[in-house]
Order: C-alpha cells, then sequence, then structure tokens
C-alpha cells in the first residue's frame, strides 16, 4: 500500500471508530501534514482520494469535513476508479487477455465464444458478393449513421420483440464496445457518479477509467442479478448521472433479470432522471423458449442507450455492433466522427447480405441448442472432477460458468498457475475494483470438451485441490 | 458571451492594462463574488478558465495570482479548448462533413479525395480471395497489434524509405484517426498542454477537447510550414507534453516541411523531451520526384509515434491505419482494448491480400499524377473565374487548396450560401479554436472537372463576388 492509501486507510478507521464524526473539520492539509510526517503531495492525495471517495468533503476557501453520510459504504463500497488502480487492472486483463489469444492456451478466459460455431460459409458468401458489388461510392453511403438497410434490419429485429425502435436512433458502432464508450461518453463529464454492476464486464471500468467518472458498484449476485435496494440508496445518495448494467446474461454471473425486475429498474432509474446504459451484448444466447426483453423495452421516457452487436452470436471479426441512442443519436454520430470517424463499409454490407439471407434466426437457435449442450457439459465435467470444495454457478444462457472457490482462496494465483499449464481463465479480480469476488474466476464453456479440454479441466482441479486446506 | 466569460475577459484586460502585474494576487473567490456581483459558481468558473489558459495560477491554500510570463501571448495565443467552444466547433464540423455526404451536393468541402480515384477492381479481388481463405480462427490471429503480415508490409515501406521501423512497434487500428487518438492518450493526462498548428486538421482540436487537454495554437503558413520560433517559445513558456502536427502536406495548408526544418524541429522537441505525433496521412501524396521523408525519420531518440492509414492513398472504407508507437505500442494495444477493440479482420486480410499483389506502388504513382492534374485544372478554373482579390495557395502536394478570401469576407457564411446551392466547402473556422482564418476556406481539388462541377466553380465566383466591396 503505498503512503497516501496508508494515510486514506488510517483515516477511515479514525472514522470508522468515532474519532471524526460526520461534519467534523479534519486537519488542514498543512496541519496534516506536521501530523503524519507526510508530505503535502502525499497528504493531498490522500484527501483527494477519500473525497472522491465520497467519505469527506471540501468545502472550498475553508477545508475538509468528514461527510455526513458515509453510511451506504457498508453495501455499496463507492469506489473511484483512480488512474494507479486502473492501470494496474487494465495491465493485468491485457496479460490475461492476450494469454488467451495464444492458440496454444485452452481459451477458459476468453470473452468470446467458439468462433467455429459463427456461420463462416455464409458469411464469407456474403463477403465475396460485396466483392462484386461494392461500388466507389459506397463508403460515403455508410459512413455515420451507418448503411441505411443494415440499420432498418435491426430495426426489424427490435421490431419482432414487439419494441419500437427507428432506424435513425440506431447508430452502428466498432462493435458494441464503441458503441458503449460513445453512450458513456455523450451523458457524462469528467467527475460524474456512474453506477456499475458488482462484479461487472471489465470494460465499463476500463471506459470509467478512460472518461475520469467516479464509480458506484452496487451489488450483484448470480441468481437476482442486481440488488435494487442498494441501487435506490446509492442513487438517494449519490448525484448519480448514469448506470451501465447488463440485463440479460450478465457478464460474468449469466445472470438475467426478470421482467419484473427490469420494469422495476427502469422507473427506479426514471424517477432519478439517470440514464440506463445496456450492455446487451448476449440476449440472443437464451436458452428459454423467448428472447428476454432489454429494460428498454420497459422504458417509455427514453433513458435508455441500448447497445449491442453480432461480435458474440455471428462473427467476432467483423467489428459490428450498434446503439439505439434515441436522442442521443446525433451527439454519439459526432463522436464517432472525433474517434474512429465510421465503421468500414465492407463489413456492414456484408452484414446486410448475410441478414437479407433470412439465415440468421436457424443459425442461431442451432448456436444456442450447441451452447447450451457444452455448457451442461462442461459444468458435469467440472462436477465431477473440481474438489467439492469448490461451487459452480450455473446460468440458463450464455456461455459462461462462475465458479466459487473456498473463500481463502484467490483466483489469481490460480490464474498465473494455469496460465503456466497453458489454460487461461478470467479471474473474479478482473470484474472489480475492490478486492471482492478474489476467489472466484470466470470459464469459458463455449469449446467443444475433447482430450484438450478435458485434460485441461483435470488440470485445473489439481491446481485448486493442491490450495485446498485440510 | 456567458457571465464567466465576460468576467474572465475582464481580467484579461485588467491584466493587459496593468492594473493587475505578474506575481499581484487577485481577489478571493468570495471577495470577486462581492465585487462583481456574480454568482460563486460563474466567478469559480472564470477564474478556472483563466488558470487553465496561463493567466493565472493556484496556489494552494493562498489564492489566484497572476501567472509570472503571460508574455508569449502576442504570437502564441494559446487556447484552451473548452468544453463550450468545442462542441460549438464540433457541431459545426459535423454539419459541414453531413453536406458533403449528400449526393447531390458538389464535395469541395471534403476531405476524402475523389474514391473513383482508387483500385476498386483490384480491392474487391481481394475481399473474394478473403472470402475464399478466412477461416474460424482468424479473428484471433488478427487481434492488437494487428495482422502480423500487415505489420510487416507497413514495416517493408518504412524500410524503403530508409527507415528502421520494427513490425513490433506497429498497431494497426481503425484509420489514422484512432491512431492519433490513441497516441495522445497514451502519453497525456488531462489538463496537460499539447501544441497544434494554427491552422490544423480539425481532428486534432476534437481530440484535445474529448482527452480534457489545453491547446497551444503555434502559427503555421502555406509557404513554410509551423513557426519554429513560435514553436521554441510555446515550449520554453509552458510545461507542454507533446506536439500533434502534419509535416508532410498539411492539411488544410498543403505546406510540406523541408528535411532541415524537419530535422530541427526534431532537436528542437528532443531538447524539451516532448513527445512528437505525427500525423502522416498524406505523405505518398507527394508531386515530386522522392516520397518526402517524415520527421520520424530524423528522430534517433524515440519521441516520435508516427501514424498513418491507407485511407487517403488506397481505399477510404476499410478504415485501416495504423501508428509506429516505438516504446509506446504496449500501453496503445491496452487503450484500443478498451475502446474498439481490435481493427475487423476480413478488412485485415484484404489489405494484406492486395499489398501482396505488388501493384500498390503503380496505383499510387498513377494516382498522384491524376490529382496532380486534377489540382492543377482546378486551380486553373479558380483562377479564371474567382474575383482577382481572391488569393489561391497552391501546394505540391496532396489535393487541396487554400482559399483566401480579401479579409473583410467570412468564409463560413460564404460556406453556407454555397450550401443553399448544394456545393460544400470547408471555411477556415473548421480548422482553428479562434478567430483566425475567418476568410479562408479549403477546397478539395481531387474531382474530375466535370460540367457539374465547373458549373459549382462559377457558382462559388458569384457568390464570393456579391459580397466583394468596391
Amino acid at each position: 500500500m503505498k503512503k497516501y492509501q496508508q494515510l486514506a486507510q488510517q483515516i477511515i478507521e479514525q472514522i470508522a471508530l468515532g474519532a471524526w464524526l460526520p461534519g467534523d473539520k479534519l486537519p488542514s492539509l498543512r496541519e496534516q501534514v506536521t501530523l503524519s510526517g507526510m508530505s503535502f503531495m502525499t497528504v493531498s492525495h490522500a484527501y483527494q482520494t477519500l473525497e472522491s471517495q465520497g467519505v469527506i468533503v471540501a468545502r472550498p476557501q475553508s477545508g475538509y469535513y468528514v461527510a455526513s453520510r458515509p453510511a451506504a459504504r457498508s453495501k455499496l463500497a463507492p469506489v473511484k476508479v483512480t488512474l494507479d488502480e486502473a492501470v494496474d487492472i487494465n495491465t493485468y486483463i491485457f496479460d490475461v487477455l492476450q494469454a488467451s489469444c495464444d492458440a496454444t492456451v485452452v481459451p477458459f478466459g476468453s470473452a468470446f465464444p467458439d468462433p467455429r460455431l459463427f456461420p463462416l460459409q455464409q458469411l464469407n458468401r456474403s463477403l465475396a458478393t460485396v466483392s462484386k458489388t461494392a461500388t466507389a461510392m459506397s463508403v460515403i453511403e455508410n459512413l455515420p449513421p451507418g448503411n441505411e438497410a443494415l440499420r432498418h434490419a435491426i430495426a426489424r429485429r427490435y421490431a419482432q420483440q414487439g419494441m419500437q425502435v427507428s432506424p435513425d436512433e440506431i447508430v452502428i458502432t466498432a462493435g458494441a464496445l464503441e458503441a458503449l464508450n460513445l453512450s458513456l461518453q455523450a451523458v457524462t463529464e469528467p467527475g460524474d457518479w456512474v453506477i456499475v454492476e458488482n462484479p461487472c464486464f471489465y470494460g465499463a471500468l476500463q471506459a470509467l477509467e478512460r472518461l475520469r467518472l467516479k464509480a458506484l458498484s452496487v451489488a450483484t449476485d448470480p441468481q437476482n442479478g442486481i440488488d435494487l435496494t442498494a441501487l435506490k440508496q446509492a442513487l438517494n445518495d449519490y448525484p448519480v448521472k448514469a448506470c451501465w448494467l447488463m440485463t440479460n446474461s450478465q457478464n460474468p454471473l449469466g445472470v438475467t433479470l426478470s421482467p419484473e425486475k427490469k420494469q422495476q429498474l427502469v422507473e427506479l432509474l426514471q424517477q432519478h432522471n439517470v440514464t440506463l446504459i445496456e450492455d446487451d451484448v448476449y440476449s440472443e444466447l437464451y436458452y428459454g423458449r423467448e428472447r428476454p426483453l432489454p429494460a428498454r423495452a420497459y422504458d417509455d421516457q427514453g433513458i435508455t442507450l441500448h447497445c449491442s452487436s453480432f461480435s458474440k452470436c455471428l462473427v467476432a471479426g467483423f467489428r459490428i455492433g450498434w446503439v439505439a441512442a434515441g436522442k442521443h443519436a446525433r451527439r454519439i454520430q459526432q463522436l464517432q466522427l472525433m474517434s474512429t470517424l465510421s465503421t468500414s463499409s465492407p463489413m456492414q454490407l456484408a452484414l446486410v447480405d448475410y441478414l437479407a439471407t433470412k439465415r440468421y434466426d436457424a443459425h442461431l437457435r442451432k448456436l444456442r441448442r450447441i451452447l447450451a449442450e457444452r455448457k451442461q457439459q462442461t459444468w458435469q465435467a467440472l462436477h465431477q472432477h473440481f474438489p467439492r470444495e469448490v461451487k459452480i454457478h450455473h446460468s440458463e444462457s450464455g456461455y459462461f460458468l462462475w465458479i466459487e472457490l473456498p473463500e481463502y482462496m484467490d483466483a489469481s494465483e490460480l490464474c498465473e498457475q494455469a496460465i503456466a499449464h497453458k489454460i487461461s481463465i478470467a479471474p473474479g479480480k478482473m470484474f472489480t475494483t475492490g478486492r471482492a469476488w478474489h476467489n472466484y474466476f470466470r470459464l469459458n464453456a463455449s469449446w467443444f470438451l475433447g482430450e484438450r479440454e478435458l485434460h485441461a479441466v483435470i488440470t485445473l482441479a489439481n491446481l485448486i485441490r493442491q490450495n485446498i486446506k485440510e
């Protein structure tokens, strides 16, 4: 722990002990320098950290005071994604993801489903068609907001779910990740508070760091999803600007919110006039009879920016996603113009061609069936080989399993040990800024369980067993 | 002008008049509230603006003081790209660019060369090849830093110019714009000072705004390029972090720096340990005998991130660019992973295929010849039809002409009038945050001068003539 963190921690403990009460004035920066013997920079950094965590409040020309409501902390743990912390996270995530790209590694840590499940032949046929029909002017027709036929095709899929989304509010982006980043940027200013789930998709934490936003992590669990009571408290206690979450097949937990809960969520956010940035990239990968609606379907006030893509269910390499951005569509286009200019034109045209073949739904049915089978098989293999102390959280969608090791174990250490055996996993640390979920990891269950994969499961099981305390 | 801007302006004038001298303590925020009758928020905003412009300095626990060196201002005009200003610029640029996309508009305002000059047939053939050879695993092979064969092909082109650039330091991006944005992000923190040219590519100004950086605009002219004396002064007077500029066929002026000047530039930046972000997207479009070297070629200390793309010389719609990032290559990949994840896989493969045909250089020779001819023809047409009061700056590269109207005229007004006649131009206002260049505009001379284009030239000439004062 760095010096400023020590000091910050010390003050937090003093407050917890009652040494400083809500409203108390803390020693000034200069007084604290004398008291602590630390440098002005260190003290100042510590105070800024506490301020950004909502523990203390600065009053201009006056000084620092203990915040009046450090109450919500037990459940909420507001965390500012400071640069120091976040750079660590990024480097860490980068290393884990890089490892997953090595063809000799069994990619249980990967975020993408087995690309062999995608309709390569038909997509290649669409590419071939584009190679015959693309004109010099195609590039201009496909500038932001993106190809018109593609936006229409996406709008029709919303319509099939009974939702009214106009092609005019859809902006085509470089995957859902660009859609989410642009959405967040469109509705926030640096320093704003944003709610994320805990645990959540690491892309959200990275985006918050990049845009210098403050994260409020709201507890989310594998059975029921986001804790609405905690969310309500966060909305009451903090001037929240936006809420970035996954309502269907949440990454990494796999949980899908019930329709009632989605409705309550939207109502709550509407009451507080908080924008919902809905990351819905896995919604096509349900196992039930019907595709679940996004929260956006319950939003009659236009507070939702709904982001999705084809990368998890049709083709990863095209990098085509979108946002149904409502009134923010124009701003999103402006921001895109500043960052990547536009999405590649042949890729948009190839998707238009593929979607016109009407094979998409047949592909999705097959994909869902295989993913459900493979997840079941992987679950069985883990269940058979893993020690009893390990809990495997199963969800009825997508291709992730959320694995809970005994509390005293560290999944990051397991990750390092596994990499040495050419196996990647995604440890809980990737999905949070704090210490929570240190004993969890996400396992990609989209792979065919061949000899190599089964061997990897057994190796993982042995590694875990070595760490089990008798 | 908003209230806080009025107050800031008032204080600047007071300093200019000598009412406040360098080192003087200004009234505190509370005192200023009483003095000005404005709100605390307004006063605070005004002081922050002045601070970010380097006019005043905040000393913790003490107050605000007049900066000791507001000297360089006459020549340099340091401009913070505040959100207010920049949003205006963005909306404006967006509107101008949107207008250029309308197929019924003569696109003299466009930034891209006539796409009909690109080798569509051969590129489509490469797409068709990819449609036969792409495998399910291609996507993984093309993740950041990007396709290995493509990085090798780019490194070879550097080698042809006698430069040593390793494929390992090259990161493939969504066009040069993403490369530039990621480079800027990799080497700066919000609040840092960055030098740009005046006038400069609007993408630079937008990127600065997006990353909350402070811009120092250094005078640049159509004959000689950036003013190195002014640059030196800026480097002496401000803690500059990075310098973003174009050394070859500068946008919008078209000027190419001499080899001597490039060398001096690099030495100057090396002395001050300032990173050079070199935007080199037009360097293939020279008219002389030899491709000019980038400043990077003169940099033996690794301070340069060299950004370029295929979008201006081969294919706009693929959205493939790169940065030769030296020691920053890893950080750039991390940042990319957070924003767009990666560049589309089939597009990278198609380029690899095209470059392997070895037709690229023949295409470039033809492209350069046609662009030089068209620019000459357009120049002649403008010369013939435009009033004598208009000065047309010609440069020996690229496809832009930089048009100077009489000082009393406003090119933004001309732009509006031209749009009404279905003609787009790019007014000087797009290329600066200040009032400079209000009577200039950039004209895209890459189009075949057919009847429609010639008619547009005559219409423009008439519109200008209507605004000429006798």
